[in-house]
């Protein structure tokens, strides 16, 4: 009976990088990317976990060091372009990695309005959303963009109606009800070639947007493949879109024990449970 | 030897009320507010407690759905005004009341950027702010107004020094720092009149952040006291200010082992232990 | 029209103090105590507001370097007795300081169950359930210990009914069902002399679970009366017992419509909204 | 330019099923079995996102009603024959479903100690550690068992040495240091024969905490390989054993600058960020 090691890998999760802009152009003028970053390596770690032998492991500690050198070093012009820099690092200077990812979540702010640009060096985070990336450098180089907690909702303009019905089914046809979600969503690009990234993140984010809007919605899988195809669509550099939706279910609330009737005026925000909808949209040719 | 019962209270926590605005005047154009809605009861509830006799206790269950009734009946034109009717209404059911609190949490939403006036019927969530209100109806009406989780960071025009020193202290003077918070405050209103509580909240709200961009902070005290000031100053209708501010520490990374220098650029947001500042501003005549 | 400072108070929350006791009398033998500490300081802290002099205030990472190094000074022998060293110092040692509080959380170990007395240096967590101590050095030494998150669940032995009703009242009387909270509770002690804190406290929250369990309950309020009463008659040493107890709502699922009955068997637990009740129940001497 | 639909999945997550048994043959003694229920369907679901059409997907509010059925129809003798019961009722149950999962978390209580037995019907919740399964019905059937958030720490008995170094590595051999992790661990059973599954659960469940208290630590990989080599060893049934360990960082405080030493006594228990490993072990027929 041979037992051995399988897949594997380590690394630092979260580390708080805030890099600050000093050199703007305009003295006294600051400009913040605040991420959070986490580091993983892959490759032939055998001997650090069977043996215990650890010189072929670089430390986890010294992935941390690195993430924050390099935001010195490199600096952070996107997330992307900064989790490029350091994996492409992190695989080189561990001998025995044959792949590293770098994933980064970043955390928006908006300078305070004063003034006709905004104040100097004073900023209020903007929201729960959160933009992120996965890159990893190995035999390929893959880079992913995404967001988190984009949280949307619709009053109108969806159904959910025509669906199957067993004996345990006792959800009536619904053509007209509330749409919420709060969307996980990564997009795949076709290469790590040099890019705006942070122009085509704004992109694909307003297309994802958008088209939620625009969609009249059959379900919320219906939503999720419109909005991917919309990306895919507009976006040439996309191979592929990854979409999860909790349906954050809104409930009609019975009035009428009042006497009051309710006509899609007030609801009850659910928390547990929900449904849970997951859907990639891919290029053919991907 | 006497046992009795001391002070006590009880209501209904967390009612996720979403009520959603159909007849705006414009057709097919709705609006929403989302609320988070608290109820407390105080009064006279011996029997309640003592002998299990709940005849002059109002349930909890009660009061949800008078929580939810009444944004149908009363309707939310804002937090401070539905929480006025929802108090007032809870006080004089409940016979044993002597006093009732309602506490609203809002989470904001943005209409989606699609035309010049934003979707009609698709909404995304603001951000971690939340508007608060607290209504109390007893033998006085009081409403207080506020936000939580208002997150705020200056990268320069922060200073901490000349403070005392004791054979613990090893922290050295900062002429230059970035001070972040989570502000939590909350400011008193002279009355419970009729206002415009919208433009109330928001012209309070943007008092406390300009002012926090605008101070050369001597101390997260010193700040709080400004913002404080501020808002009093601008607004007669306040009687009193209280705030709340985590100083959430972002600490300079030693490069110097990497043969870097490190001015004001790399910093790691720490999460725990973090300096916790609570300052009340009042008006002498209050 | 005068602006002045009202109530305020600072200090550093949240210091993750961990204590390994290696002299334990049995060589190799280790024990531990795992502390959340966070200081308090209130007093006459004017200036650091008003004009931002910080030389009367002790800063907060000194608190943060005291409550590490009394750690190893003073030890912890209990949560009670480290706080209480840790406030006086506190007190003592910030010239324009009145008053110290110190609130210690704590979290449990237990001994990894290997061989008759456990591991020697192996400890696995216990449960969500925190003890808690909040002590504060003034004009008067007062000392609280008490609990957060102990859930507690009867499947029997608690009723609701003969409630006040309203036009509102939908709820039904209840004679069998689930009670079910997560109690936070905070005993006050009539003097801060030394004692076998440890040993104190596990009596009191034996005191508590038991009545819990013991009472045929008439409402979360009857069950809180009769906890803090048992706590009072129990231990003369207290003079206040407060509990605030959320109503953990576990509804029972309406299987009729699949011809199935349930007789209290299948329930679904909520999450918002919930009951709160918070009571106090006092001795008269107190 | 052809899009598609890729991977795709759906269902209803964190169904909060709460069982109680009073039929257990002691009268009035009853039992309870809590748990968070997520169900996933996987199929042929081109219809229900491309055009709309939902006539083959059965909706999640389906999935949840019979979740609750099921917990009175199949009861819930463990987690695992629950979910092989509820996963294979859904895979049968939706026409276009190829294969159903059901992922399962109990939650686990302990009888109130009131006389010899504890007490009948109140329960205390057990701690933060939670159970889980996840079972797959497919083409072939899976049952994967597990547990989260198991917080363990040695105090001694673990290194962290003769690693690789850089330029950006700053730490220190450490020879005897606190290792603590809140361990993630599944394992895969051989087949989905019947047995029993609570007793199977406690047994690797002692392996794993023996092994992590037992073995001379290396580094957490080393842990983690131990672990899972002396489970897939001491059972038989077992085929694959997966681990996460976040490395929960205790570092030695510096009390040097108080004139104090610390050999090992007081440390801070850090946040952020934190080594993230993860290894899978298998058994070389598997």
């Amino acid at each position: 009976m041979g037992i051995r090691l399988g897949p594997n890998q380590y690394g630092k999760a979260e580390n708080r990088v805030v890099r600050i802009r000093r050199d703007t152009g305009t003295p006294g003028r600051h400009e913040i990317r605040d991420l959070n970053v986490t580091t993983t390596l892959r490759g032939d770690f055998e001997d650090v976990h069977v043996t215990g032998d650890q010189a072929h492991g670089l430390p986890t500690d010294t992935q941390k060091n690195t993430a924050f050198a390099y935001a010195k070093l490199h600096g952070v012009s996107s997330p992307e372009d900064y989790a490029l820099a350091l994996a492409t690092r992190l695989r080189d200077a561990c001998t025995a990695a044959v792949e590293a990812s770098v994933h980064v979540q970043e955390l928006a702010w908006d300078r305070v309005p004063v003034g006709p640009d905004g104040h100097d060096h004073t900023f209020v985070r903007r929201g729960t959303e959160v933009r992120t990336t996965e890159v990893t450098v190995g035999a390929t180089t893959t880079v992913t963009s995404g967001l988190t907690d984009l949280v949307l909702l619709k009053t109108t303009g969806s159904e959910y109606a025509g669906f199957q019905r067993d004996e345990f089914t006792t959800l009536e046809d619904a053509h007209d009800r509330i749409l919420a979600t709060s969307l996980t969503a990564t997009w795949r690009h076709r290469d790590a070639g040099e890019r705006d990234w942070d122009a085509a993140y704004a992109a694909v984010r307003a297309v994802l947007v958008e088209t939620f809007a625009s969609t009249h919605s059959l379900a919320m899988q219906h939503s999720l493949f419109e909005m991917g195809r919309a990306a895919l669509e507009a976006h040439d550099d996309l191979v592929e879109v990854s979409l999860t939706a909790p349906n954050k279910h809104h409930f009609l609330v019975d009035l009428s024990p009042f006497g009051l009737d309710n006509e899609g005026e007030v609801y009850i925000a659910a928390d547990r449970p929900y449904g849970l909808i997951e859907a990639t949209v891919v290029r053919d040719d991907a």
